[in-house]
This record gives structure tokens, sequence and C-alpha cells, in this order.
């Protein structure tokens, strides 16, 4: 990330398993703001301001908080009109990191031709950041990123060569997703919590057209 | 770079074009040891203590240099025997990030069986440490660690994802690396310069048997 200038640049955060994910499907349920706070003990804080605190450490639901990171719970009445502070591992971090862009957005495989339509329609280079796990590169993030290359193909050229690593590796495993992803390390990791139906809904494309948009620190539907 | 750790491990330094693959060359052509020098001037100034001086940036060689990237130049009876002092955009600052490590070896297509044979005698962890360019990835050291860990399946398991990856790519592509390369931005970037010849060498696996190690800041075969 340190190689990249964000400045002047339209920033899409990718966090698949499970941030971003989480945070589409809790604005197509009509969540009114969604808060990423990189600090765990200052989520926590914000409940007493009406906040509902969301998070994760290490792909755990965090003893206090409202909710976890399954998508599964970003569905009900109970979020709609609300305010969400949210915590995660990786997902958080990222956006952290690119918050000086000229724009961020929030891409998920759930969102995944909304946000290339946004795209398209802006004359802005364009940095696609995969949280990864811990700062390194991860499959599902990457694949991601090759899926949302496709649909920009022939509107934007790659300043490097990791977009068409990305590209070919999800050209080569789009039908294919979930099975190849299994070989993955944060899939292992995530196994262990039993997760396979999140897993499983992460990975499937345009449930939700929304594009959630960082505007003065919060994610808003612009 | 800065999130592995070299310490305790056996570190694999690759810059396919060009300067891994020259290093190869020259040490199946018998030169006596390779002084690797991340700064260009310090790399000039070796010349008056009897050294080869070989290097390049961007692409180009260096005004002054005796040699420059392109490995045909390291097959002559001229350096037989010689020291080269050695500097390129990548390559020799990849090495010098990397001097910490318990083993230091130089890989390329031209000697991968080699240093697959090597690191599979050994207990230690393995890290590929891919110069990219100007710290970015290419996709041509990628698809050779994706070569690399092939050769050593079964034997190393992936610490993330960046393995498997690179080890997809190359199977995808591994029966058409030249003109899958073709896209890649380096190769278009070295298309310039007219060194067609230079990177179908660079891509032909084992031609030479070498594995050259760092010792005290050279390399040289053990």
């Amino acid at each position: 990330m340190h190689l990249y200038d964000v400045q002047n640049k339209s920033v899409v955060v990718v966090d698949i398993l499970r941030a971003t994910s989480c945070m589409v499907t809790a604005f197509a349920h009509r969540v009114d703001s969604i808060t990423p706070i990189a600090d765990l003990e200052e989520c926590k804080k914000m409940k007493s301001q009406g906040f509902i605190t969301s998070g994760e450490r290490n792909g755990e639901k965090v003893e206090g908080f409202d909710k976890g990171n399954s998508p599964f719970e970003y569905m009900g009445e109970d979020i709609r009109g609300k305010k969400i502070a949210f915590t995660t591992t990786n997902g958080t971090q990222a956006i952290e990191k690119a918050k000086q862009a000229s724009e961020l957005l929030i891409g998920a495989f759930l969102n995944l031709s909304s946000v290339a339509g946004h795209l398209k329609k802006s004359e802005r280079s364009i940095l696609i950041l995969c949280a990864g796990w811990k700062g390194r590169v991860n499959l599902e993030d990457t694949l991601f990123a090759g899926a949302l290359i496709e649909q920009l193909n022939g509107e934007a050229l790659p300043d490097d060569d990791a977009p068409l690593a990305a590209l070919h590796l999800y050209q080569k495993e789009k039908n294919n997703l979930l099975n190849y992803l299994s070989a993955s390390s944060h899939v292992k990791r995530l196994s262990r919590l039993n997760i396979y139906k999140d897993i499983e809904f992460c990975l499937t494309a345009d449930q939700y057209k929304v594009v959630p948009t960082l505007v003065n620190g919060n994610l808003i539907l612009k």
C-alpha cells in the first residue's frame, strides 16, 4: 500500500471475508450509516452514543459487541435507519489507510456490477485495495479484484502487473470460486469457525445494487 | 517485504528480467564472484579495485560500465575467474533487503531445478523474494515463484495465499510463458529496448546447474 498514491483516485476497498460483504448487505437492508473504526476499544465506546457496535478480531465476534462479522446479521429490521460503528481485523484498517482518496467505495461480490457501473462513469484512476490478511495477499480479495477488472476491461489500463495477475486468476477460476477458495489460508482459518454458509453468500455476485461511499469519515449511500 | 522475516529462512532472490538470469549465466561461465551493490556510484568505483562493473538502471546499460544486463554478455572467456560488481534497478536492491537470511540463493528459470533440489535438502522455511519492478508485483518473477513452488510441492506448505496465487498462475500459463508475458508491463518496457532474444532465453528452464549463494556480501558457488 505504501507504494501507491490514493490522491486523485477512486479507491475500492475490498475485504470479501467478510467486512465489506457485511457492509454492502447492511446498506441493502437500509442501515443509515456505518462508521469504520480501526481501534477496537474506540469502537466499543460508540455504543454510548447510540451506535450499534459491530466487529471481529481474527474472524471471531468481540465480547460486548452487538454484532459480529456475518452478513446474515445485517439483514433484519433491527438495523434499518440505524448507525453502526464497525471494526474488523483487516477491512477497517484498509479504509483508514485510504481515507485520503478522492472517492472511497466499498466493494464486494455482492455489489460487483454496481461498483463497476459507478467506476465506468468516472474519469479518475482506480485503485482496488485488497484488505488481505494482516497486510498479506489473500485469494478471495484478489479474485474480487480480478472480477472487477474484467468488468472494467477496455475502460482502464493496468499501471503494473498486479491487476493482470488478479484478472487471470479470476478468469481461470470464476466458475469454480467456492471450491477454489477452499485452498485459501483465510478460508481454512474461517472453516474452523463453521461459516461455510457465510463464505458461499459472500461469493455471490450482484445480490445488491448499493455502492457505499465514505463521506466525512462515515460510509453512506449518496 | 516488510511483512516477512528473513531470519532462519532460505531466501531465493528472483529478478528474471534480467539480473538473476545474468548472475546464473555468469556463474555457469565460471565467474569467480559477483558482488551485488545497491548504489550505482559505489558500484562504478569498484572498477579501480579490479572488478568488472555491470549494471543497469531502468533496463538500460549505465554509461562507463563494462557490461549491461543481457545474459549474453556473461558467456564469454572474458569473465572466467573474474570478480564482477553488479548493480540493477530491482535485483540488487532485493539482495540488500534479504542479506540477513540464513541462506540467500539466486534463482532464475535458467537454474530452476538446481535451486529446487538444493532447497529440498534443507529443513529451513523458504521465502521466494520476487524483486518485481520498483517494489511492485511483476508477472515474470511471480511465474518463476510458481514454477519453484510446483517443484517443491508436497515438501513445503504455504504460509499465506501469495504462493498459491503464483502456483496457479504458473500452472495456467506454463506452456505459453513467452506469449503470456508479452502482456506484462515490464516486458512492454523492455520491448522498447529490443531484447526479445534476452527475454526468450531468460524464460528457458534448466540451462545451468549452478546455485549462487551469498557469503560475506559476495555471491559465489559453494
